[in-house]
């Protein structure tokens, strides 16, 4: 899976959307950047028989062979749909099956049924893919340059979206693996490190009036913009995120038994669920194991916690004495910074323990999701932009929370210091993560 | 799927049990039986993918693959493991896995989570059947003479279970495959005949005291027997089932529209469930067809109608100005006659038209389940026979209704004239019918 | 309470539609009646406050309040609108509030919003119910002999079912009482005695053909008939109810930890909602007590255990290696038995003991319902009689079960050795206890 | 019920915590304080009966009688138990009945059951509030100097926690008439005025760096402050609250029919539960009436349309091409305005149409919570001031949307302009009404 030969280099991506380069030039990186992303997908679960694709391990995952198609069909509709006249439709019914959009009066598949799917089968799937694959490649190949600049702008969107997928089919993925009775793993990967985490440290943010939110020629999603100003106290932010062996500290002093650390809808569904320690923790012979995508392995300590929910890090923070940082807080320390880190490409699949080689704070990008305490709303003058995106009003649903810095699932692609992430706060089986903040 | 050659004689029905027979004259007649019937299991749901035969498309069906798995583990543990000493497990997870009674504490997969077991794969399952059946068949070729009896019971109590799976298989295929947004058929089949029904006829039974209920040498299920004296009033019986054309003048009634000919729990359900018709039938332009294991087709006048719940054949009953038969008064016309009718070895996996060659009542035995208004209890002097069978008492579940006469898919080497059918009154996948009674 | 004086005597209901009583025997014996009836509903309820009256403690209970108002519905539609021409009813809503009958697009109020019903007020409804007396009394006194028969049918139905809502408001009102916080007593009685139950003791019936059900001049509820012929096999009767002290050998020695005891529905059940004992069991210090309706009492050996399920009364039956008794076979020992125990007129409204002064099986009338392995379901021949019952049909839901013989909280008026209480196998709530039976 | 001869007079409300007032004059005006409010919640609802003060119409609302005794309760519990030593409290049953937070293990009566509570009875319900009543006069008379200060502040806090109970109260207690079949008045009220509404005028807000939240003596709840600065881009702020005729128009133009206006899960929400118009709107012969404390009335098109969920809010306010405020851009018109409009105390309990004898923006106060985007979260730097109230964390619910302004059933006492309520999306019982904001 490692990718480095073919990785977006840093050039590539300040390139996107430059009218600058030769249309050659464009058409070639297009071309690329979609046969990659596209590649990519099927290659990540490759492990997975069709029987495993086809797996819905709770209503809030789709199957991996959803994932696929639903993938396949927005590009189909944006680009070829979108783009290309006398364009056919592979298959009429793939609307109904694979647009996710759920629409009143059932004209969409209910999002619970996915799992039902045996037809199309995976390897019509394949074909689908493989068909819509050739098609934009052609598209891309054959548009007249007055109207490359569209095909260019629905392609990204529709790579932009399979790249959110691809994070999402391994949650799912992983989810799926972890319901079997067998847990079997999604395929090797060396083990974490023995050892004890770097200690924790503490930045200080001087504040002020302050700008965060996307503005400028690369891609974002709407909901990163529009840039905007904000007055912000000074505050401190935690070097590196959470450990495991600190959360476990928690869980042994109680933290699961004290309903004063919790937050009091927190608290009634832990309660409701029985909760007693992150998703995919068990206790083994009375020692904590942690299922991974690579199989169950040992508790590793310096590893960042993850698959928590927010109500588990709203407690933790509490008892910590601490705080979640809000969305601003964790953009003013990630904007000036390189996206790297354990990602994706980075092919570990699990988050891993801080180094310092840099500058703190460490571990902004990748790893795990970082839980905020910003609630997921419009920023000021936000206007929707949707390019083809039925209802996509919907999606600022109320009570979702927002997460920054993407995970070690997260492609590099579509790692940005604006990207926000939207859960519900009960929400585990993502990358989900804590990192620690205060009042300075 | 025809399998005149193989089908079980008449002869050797009654041989069953018969300790006169050569020794090696019945171990060779208990491998044949068990070849047959689980070589067809596999050959019925042959059409199906592996992705096919995962689909659970409501918690009350199981998916194809469990049914092959389960039927194969209780083969193994009721003969291999029960009979054969030393024998080692295939797997030891499969009990878990397969097993279908709901213990206490999880000990055995919740029955609404069977469709998410990509894992043992088909080809695993597969590798299972083989497994057990090669084992099995040498244990019978090899088992010494003084066991001979314990394994041909152990195998036949096997056997009958399997047959008895092989009409849920088909019956659960159907469902999947109906759920399907596709509706794909599993196999082409000769479409119904168009014409009208024979009309209905009515044969009075003088009744008095009279006796039911299983006795004698050849196999049955504990729930059958003891035979028993009842007093039975005078009755008249009705001469066939109840046709479509008959069933949609119901519908064109209002039959649906009208409390007064329902039971209350009955009327409450259809309301809320929205029921208009039998599952299965679909009006399409104006005109109504019906879903069947060939796929969809138009709605023919003269067919037994088929799918209809307790609720729905009591409230036709009702507006008939009829009611529905006792099993009392089922078995009396059944006990004299042969097992012959439209059964699963008749390969239409449809209900057919009544033709009048013999006397009536006709369509005793194949068709459709003729629902009772009997509700399944145990004969007086009932003593359950276990034989291996976990909380076997969990049988009589309260409020499950008697159906008799066996179906299009049921095996002929199943059916008998004391075999009871239970199912709870809302079911309407399974092949159920209606066949009118009257008083004297 | 005790309405010795009042009581209704054995001449009296030999008589009860003796046309050849005179006609102003008949008015007289009429209007007594009703107004015995109707004043004792209001009596044994006047300890409650008004809002006491208004506890719907879960959705199978009513408000005492609304037992009040719907059975004056009942009256006033079957008697004054039904036979009284010209008659305008007292509020028109009533129909809507009082009519229990659910029917389809809501024109009934929801069972379960009855508590809710603050308006009309206790006064109100008190005020209702003075009124229908004042208007049926006069309705008797005057209506022409010819139409004299049919006022006389109506009043009785009435009357009937206000002895049967009677209980029904005791019941009901005893778990509203269980429910309050404080657990108040409707009113003080004496203790139960101390001391042993005498021994259990069987009485064999020889079976052969019989008959049951109701037949002749007296009134009788239709379900009760017609009379039939049954076969019976001979069988042996427990000459008195199951004590609470032999219900507890069964709770120690883990009668509710044994699935092989339970049907699989009420094993599921139970665990669900945590039985461990009957309903109204409470271990106080280590010490059973019992909630009656005059208030909390440490748990006498010697009296009849009550409020059980009926998967309960059948898990300790099989313990006990017994079984529950036919319907039959209750009826055949008390067809030719009077009605006499201990009824809502012996005041006690507990069970008690049972005593041996006449020749068993003692009990058979009183103290607690009895469970049968019956399910409800009409007997042959059964011909409805609506009567101004709107549904009536409703009333034969799949999965009842019959229980026999009244309990302390009947009527005498109400009891007959044919009447068949139907309840849920789950229902707790009311005075159902067990006798036992096996086969001879 | 109008108060202006008692009413707080504005010197009155500056005056508060003045400590440089003599002690004498501070008791006496803590003792009238305590003294009006606490009557006037038994007089707002004295025309309710004791079972009308029973009902929960829905598990979200509260019987009056729990209203009144919970209220009490916490009074007795924060100044009789907190601060006056030796005091036995009235019934210790009461904490478990009356103590609205639900704990661990069920040790406060579950939320959903208080309407079962018919003991205590409103009779010792309105003794307990004359019981500490009593004695809390007592205290503040003869406290020592030395611990005025702490009564004053626990005294404080109970009145105002009961003020927000008044307007709870009548919500609910607007619920549970209107769920009455013959939905009666609370009382009689003047009807709505005919005649247009005022147009819509647009107030222009200058925006830059600005602070909100409360500071300095008077008394605010926790959630209220601290005090900070925030960034506010320039704004447009709606003069008046949108009116019932322009929310009919929205209906009329199909507002409930189109999903591309709605938040998605609003949408779903709005579908299941079958919204076609505001809580409270019925249509009668074609005309809207809408249902008020004064029974049901003609809809009045200038009046502020209310009982509108978020979602409606939103909806409208998009199909309007607007937006809702913030929080902040409300406060920020608020900060500097007297609190004044139509409240508790004007006596209407009903919403009026704007008038524009001061300068715009009008309604402010008053008439109907206005529905804000900011999700109910704590202000920067906010530290929880526990004061004896047990799990006060639990009160940031993630999803709650603030709403600010008060309706004309919020006590004058307890409205600022820093105050801040709370509700989930989906409420409607409330008086919730819309002001529309847009970018400058």
């Amino acid at each position: 899976m490692a990718e480095t030969a073919l990785d977006l280099t840093r050039s590539e991506k300040i390139a996107r959307f430059d009218t600058r380069k030769s249309e050659e030039e464009r058409r070639e990186r297009l071309m690329r950047l979609l046969q990659r992303v596209r590649a990519r997908s099927t290659g990540l679960v490759a492990a997975l028989s069709a029987e495993d694709k086809m797996i819905q391990s709770m209503p809030e995952a789709s199957p991996v062979k959803w994932h696929l198609a639903h993938t396949t069909w927005l590009l189909e509709h944006l680009v070829l749909v979108g783009q290309c006249q006398g364009y056919t439709a592979f298959d009429d019914s793939y609307g109904y099956l694979f647009d996710g959009h759920q629409r009143r009066g059932g004209h969409h598949l209910s999002a619970d049924q996915r799992g039902r799917l045996s037809r199309p089968s995976l390897d019509e799937v394949t074909r689908y893919r493989d068909h819509v694959n050739a098609a934009v490649v052609r598209l891309i190949r054959q548009v007249p340059g007055a109207r490359l600049d569209a095909v260019e702008r629905a392609v990204t969107i529709a790579v932009q979206h399979e790249l959110r997928h691809q994070e999402h089919m391994l949650s799912d993925a992983k989810h799926a693996l972890w319901s079997l009775p067998q847990q079997p793993a999604l395929r090797d990967a060396p083990g974490g490190p023995s050892g004890n985490a770097m200690p924790q440290r503490w930045i200080t943010q001087a504040g002020g009036l302050v700008e965060i939110g996307h503005e400028g020629p690369g891609f974002a999603f709407d909901d990163e913009g529009p840039r905007h100003r904000a007055w912000q106290d000074p505050y401190k932010f935690a070097g590196r995120l959470v450990t495991c062996g600190e959360y476990r500290d928690f869980v042994n002093d109680g933290g699961y038994e004290k309903p004063s650390l919790w937050l009091a809808e927190g608290w009634a569904l832990a309660e409701r669920e029985g909760w007693r320690a992150p998703l995919y923790w068990q206790k083994r012979h009375g020692e904590w194991a942690v299922f991974t995508l690579a199989g169950l392995r040992p508790l590793a300590d310096a590893e960042p916690v993850c698959h928590v929910s927010f109500y588990e890090a709203a407690a933790f923070a509490r008892w910590a004495g601490k705080r979640l940082p809000t969305g601003t807080e964790w953009e003013l320390f990630a904007q000036d910074r390189p996206v790297e880190g354990n990602l994706l490409q980075n092919d570990r699949l699990h988050p891993v323990p801080a180094s310092c080689a840099e500058e703190g704070p460490w571990q902004m990008f990748g790893d795990c999701w970082e839980w905020t305490v910003s609630s997921y709303a419009p920023y000021p003058r936000f206007k929707a932009s949707h390019e083809g995106f039925a209802e996509w009003n919907g999606r600022f649903l109320s009570g979702l929370m927002v997460l920054r810095g993407g995970s070690c699932l997260t492609p590099a692609e579509l790692m940005r210091p604006t990207f926000r992430q939207a859960l519900a706060p009960q929400m585990r089986h993502c990358m989900t993560g804590i990192r620690l903040a205060q009042d300075a």
